[in-house]
């Protein structure tokens, strides 16, 4: 039976990317709109066509670089330190250095196959508004199905593939040392990530940040106004930062923890083994088998999605959601039963199966996602005490209206924290106690963040539905279509924004359960580097393997607060470069309304094209400092202070990337809903009139929520990415901070 | 030799208690100007100690409480844990709850003497502003001169104090022991320091924002105009927020200091007695005397603050400020030489000198000290680069404003880190080479850090400075004094600007060098107790001692994330104070200025009184929330996840804190110093018209100015103090997390 499960891994995987490949066709086939409608998404289209070719080349290259660089890195440090015939270490670097690429190449597809179809998927969903709220909500829902099945899917085929490729499936030895061959796929997805996270988010913000002030603010136009030529450019924005970057985001996510979580596995294998348990592989399989059920639960999910025409939209969303945890639930204790039931038949503490610990642990980390949605939406949505806080700090204008915001988004950490302190805890302690000792402990965390990770598939759709309505909004605004369509493009835009806040609560989740079990990969990792010294000779027993990372001693504190720094500089340089893009479109848009004549009664085309180009160069010129400055810094550490050096940088690097991250998205989501809180009119004066838009403080409000711009949908997101990176490349080039 | 320099330390005290006198009375001693400033001062006076009253008759109370609390909870567990006969444990718990109450009362006394100087001080300044500017300098800067004194020599007196009632002169055992009971000291100290700031600075930046937002914004008068009821109350500010809230964080910083590097002391005192060296108790009294000597060189160098009228009143500064780091550095291979040259005659490698080690460490402090003062400067001060970033960002509205200062805000981490890491890491290297092994680096750090204190009156009577002089302006202005004087009063308030933002570098720089001596004296003191119960057999040989913070275990990694969570939450908490406390301020000038008739034309006077109490009241309530989380949230993490969660705690809260507090006081200083750099004329638009008081660019940088306020001047120092009290409320209660 456990036998059988380890081949649903592919069958699932490659029935996702047929499933995706249904949805693609489907989306596809729905009808265009009016002419109007399609010479805007054809306009979009090629803006973020041409952004996505020239984005990928440059990533390509970057990717390739680094591909042959790890590879000799690798060959040359494992050739000295094993002291071997030289054959293992380069075999070694070819292997890491082919590994990245695929991760990079897997990740890259991903984005742009995801990209096509949401900047395809974006007119259909405004067509269908001016029939029907429930279909425009199924052909959003399932163009961003697409992006979810293909991320998931590919970064579990990818995995199993060089898993397979290493001779993981072979039961023994090699099954125990093939997830660490993987690590180099992390590192390229990782690689990839953030870059097209950096280079989208700076694009996507500076042309919201610069069509916005160059528009609503000095010339007096609203937003998706026609007139302004910067605002194609935005709408470009929303497909290639929150489409092709979030989705990179979350494809490491998945390629990272099923990698972290199969090595941690090799340890409680070695144990199984050890006890003559019958397959002992099955602890290293898990994870993806874990994995390959969250693909299946969320393809019977989408047939989840409908509902009545007068519903609430986020609901019809919520059940295909619910069905998806649910779904997943049951497959865990399933798999649980199964695998961890035949493998040692072993109890834990008071007499309780070792699986229904385990299952246990999984289902904190199911819960642990429900309760960022909620989390989330309390600090983010108009209804609640954070955002009317904003609001009612507007009426004294745009200063108490950013110091009021920043203390809602330092506050959200609180909760965060202690989520995520509490997921941590209980799922250790499940696992400690299963009768698998310490191993276990580590062993459960790692299963509370598979458990989480199971709705990725889903998770990720609905995130995409929120670039795909919000484009659709602006194709009927631009396109100026019925009030009737306007209307449904509006509702689902508002629910797109909640989408969009509550991935990011979710990925910040899932960063840093994660990155707790990558620690533990780490340590396996330099041990393994260790032992092989020892057992070669160039290291004594007595100066022993890795057991603590010790802040005490003063490099690991050194390396403890670079980390710590690094993540606020490199927030510094994404929001510093969000600002001078921005700078470069207003330029143009100003010179635009002055050089073109009859641009402001509609005689005269703004030159939408140019706008789009700029934006393009200078995002792609931006990104490469904050992505150089991510990259250098591990290794730098690593080389000069060691290895343990590095643990301690990781470990408080995670904690202050995903605390920062918090406070970015949540501030951020809380300023954009604070605005949308007074145009709703629900903000009112001492005499009980509605202070709405025109007011003083929706002004403030706009204040606010243009500085939440850059924090939410740029530094935020890159952080993420941030924490993960500072695992994977810490990961691969280990032996080179091992002295 | 060495002997007779134990003596120089209540000499050295005692002096500069008696300096600090001989200071009152000379600025008493002055003109205090005529009747018009003398009736403003009056009333600022009035409130400061209206305010200082209630809020240190309430900070009283809760220390009483806390002694007692403390006392008998010191008492119980160290009962039970030595499983002695009782009187051990009640004989500590009285010592400890004593030495917490001497802290609190030392501490109080310096924030009470100081204001009632500071307060006096400001109208004798403004007189004297009539006449010569370096005459006004010198005013202030023995006004400022009387607190430092005093801060410094009351923290070493009470530690010496209680070091000789606990036998510490007498050598052998207790001497080692007897650092160990003076922890009660710093935590008293930082218990004041954390109310004091917390209500100081929500009293002083509420009083600023609120006065601003209704007389400035709403009804457009001039700042410091008499009419605005508000402005008394923000005067006062002034003085309880910068004067008492800073010396009584400095006043913690120099305790806790002294404590920590005694502790340490013992460690190497220990290794001293078993080589058999002569006077092995000279390296726990080295951090005594290198204070004292610090306190020497400042009374020489205050009769160096002269110069002529046309000079920069900054210079002026320096010139004292250089003195006092010269004649440091030269007492300080005095003292390394005198007492670490007659203890064991050992030599480092190469063949130097051990001294010479130690004093390298030292003067690796100071110029860590001097890096700090430039740091500031370059990214607060109006000539370089991130101010005027900001400035030029004003131009397209508040949002780039605000965009533009966080991100330079972020960036300031980055050179604050790694100047403090390359001082952590020469310094540690310097005492592990000096023939002492790894006792020997962490020793290094303490003398860096002594190093670095040495400076310490100076640097605050430099800080004091700065709200005298912005008083002074205050009463200029107020009084409509003749132009000449408030000329030189503004003259002198930009350089307290700067003074005041120096200091907060300097105190978060010693802050983080000295928390890395903290975590060792932590580790020390629990491994005390650890091998006590060891010998009494209550615990195992096998259990051991605390080598190491683990990282990688969950415990540590969770009590880590709470520690940064923390540093975010209290931030928050201290902001909102901020924020609510300054509606209360608005409500009721705009009741004055509504209900009161011909405050508009001079003909009504409004009640300043009445917004002084109404702030006071409001600030003191407000202060008790962060200021309880504070407190509580170590003691709950101690006592839920164990001693050694705790030291996690501690080295995670302080790289947050630090960095934290650097983003916001930085980032508050830029913000201010771009809106001087508009108002002073130097922002200009693309035809080279001068865009400056009445633009919307000075309008946008308005807005950053208010926002960074509560950034700067609450939250900020605040969070210096919560990283300090971590350490000494752990050091204090870590019996209560071993079990």
């Amino acid at each position: 039976m456990a036998d059988a499960l380890y081949w649903i891994v592919p069958i699932a995987g490659i029935a996702a990317v047929l499933f995706a490949l249904y949805l693609a066709r489907d989306v596809l086939s729905r009808d265009a709109g009016p002419q109007a409608m399609q010479d805007v998404a054809d306009t979009i289209r090629e803006g973020a066509v041409a952004f996505i070719k020239r984005q990928y080349t440059t990533i390509g290259l970057l990717a390739l670089a680094g591909a042959v660089v790890i590879g000799v890195v690798i060959a040359l440090v494992e050739t000295e330190k094993v002291a071997d015939t030289g054959t293992f270490g380069t075999a070694l670097g070819i292997r890491t250095g082919g590994a990245f690429l695929l991760g990079a190449a897997c990740s890259m597809a991903c984005g742009i196959i995801g990209m096509l179809v949401s900047v395809r998927a974006n007119v259909r969903v405004a067509s269908a508004a001016r029939r029907s709220l429930v279909e425009a909500v199924q052909v959003a829902m399932r163009g961003g199905a697409v992006s979810g099945f293909l991320v998931v899917a590919l970064s579990l085929l990818g995995v199993w593939s060089i898993f397979a490729i290493n001779g993981g499936l072979s039961g023994g030895q090699s099954t125990h040392d093939a997830p660490f061959l993987i690590v180099g796929y992390g590192f390229g997805a990782s690689f990839v990530a953030l870059f097209a996270q950096l280079g989208g988010g700076i694009y996507t913000k500076a042309a919201d940040v610069g069509s916005d002030l160059v528009g609503k603010v000095e010339a007096g136009i609203p937003e998706d106004d026609p007139r302004n030529a910067g605002v194609i450019a935005d709408l470009v924005g929303d497909n290639v930062g929150d489409c092709a970057g979030r989705g990179a985001d979350l494809f490491e996510s998945t390629a990272a923890e099923n990698i972290g979580a199969m090595i941690l596995g090799g340890g409680v294998y070695l144990l199984a083994q050890k006890a003559g348990w019958s397959h002992p592989e099955a602890w290293i399989f898990f994870p993806l088998v874990v994995r390959a059920f969250g693909l299946l639960s969320t393809i019977v999910a989408m047939f989840f999605i409908r509902g009545r025409e007068d519903e609430n939209p986020m609901n019809i969303l919520n059940r295909g959601y619910w069905v998806t945890t649910i779904l997943s639930a049951l497959s865990l204790a399933f798999i649980t039963n199964v695998m961890m039931g035949s493998t040692g038949t072993t109890t834990g503490d008071n007499g309780i199966a070792t699986w229904v610990y385990f299952f246990g642990a999984g289902v904190v980390g199911l819960a642990t996602s429900i309760a960022f949605v909620y989390i989330t939406q309390f600090y983010t949505a108009g209804s609640f005490r954070p955002v009317r806080e904003i609001a009612e700090a507007s009426k004294t204008g745009p200063a108490t209206n950013i110091i009021s915001g920043m203390s809602v988004g330092f506050e959200t950490t609180a909760v965060t924290a202690i989520t995520i302190a509490f997921a941590l805890l209980a799922s250790n302690w499940l696992g400690a106690h299963s009768g698998l000792g310490s191993v276990g402990g580590v062993f459960g965390t790692a299963v509370a963040t598979m458990g989480m990770l199971m709705t990725t598939a889903y998770v990720l759709a609905m995130d995409t539905f929120g670039p795909i309505t919000d484009n659709a909004g602006g194709i009927a605004e631009f396109s100026r279509a019925e009030a009737g369509a306007r209307d449904i493009t509006d509702r689902l835009d508002a629910v797109g924004n909640t989408t969009k806040a509550l991935t990011k609560g979710y990925a910040i989740a899932s960063a840093s359960l994660a990155a707790f079990l990558l620690f533990s990969a780490y340590i396996d990792k330099v041990n393994l580097i260790l032992q092989r010294q020892i057992d070669a000779g160039t290291r004594t027993i007595q100066q022993g393997l890795m057991t603590s990372v010790n802040l005490a001693d003063v490099n690991v504190f050194v390396a403890a607060l670079i980390a710590a720094m690094l993540v606020y500089f490199f927030s510094s340089l994404a929001i510093r470069a969000v600002g001078t893009t921005a700078q470069a479109i207003i330029v143009e848009v100003r010179r635009q309304f002055r050089e073109i004549p009859g641009i402001m009664d509609y005689t005269g085309r703004p030159d939408y094209a140019r706008v789009v180009d700029i934006t393009t160069r200078a995002a792609l010129k931006e990104m490469m400092l904050p992505g150089i400055v991510a990259v250098a810094t591990p290794i730098v550490v690593g080389l000069l202070l060691g290895y343990q050096a590095v643990a301690g940088m990781l470990m408080v690097g995670t904690i202050a990337g995903v605390l920062l991250a918090t406070v970015l998205n949540n501030g951020g989501g809380a300023w954009d809903n604070a605005k949308k809180y007074i145009e709703s009119g629900n903000l009112k004066d001492e005499n009980g009139n509605v202070l709405g838009k025109g007011s003083n403080a929706h002004a403030a409000a706009v204040v606010g929520d243009t500085v939440g711009d850059p924090f939410k949908d740029t530094a935020g997101p890159s952080l993420h990415v941030l924490v993960k990176l500072l695992a994977t490349i810490t990961l691969v080039l280990a032996p080179l901070f091992i002295r």
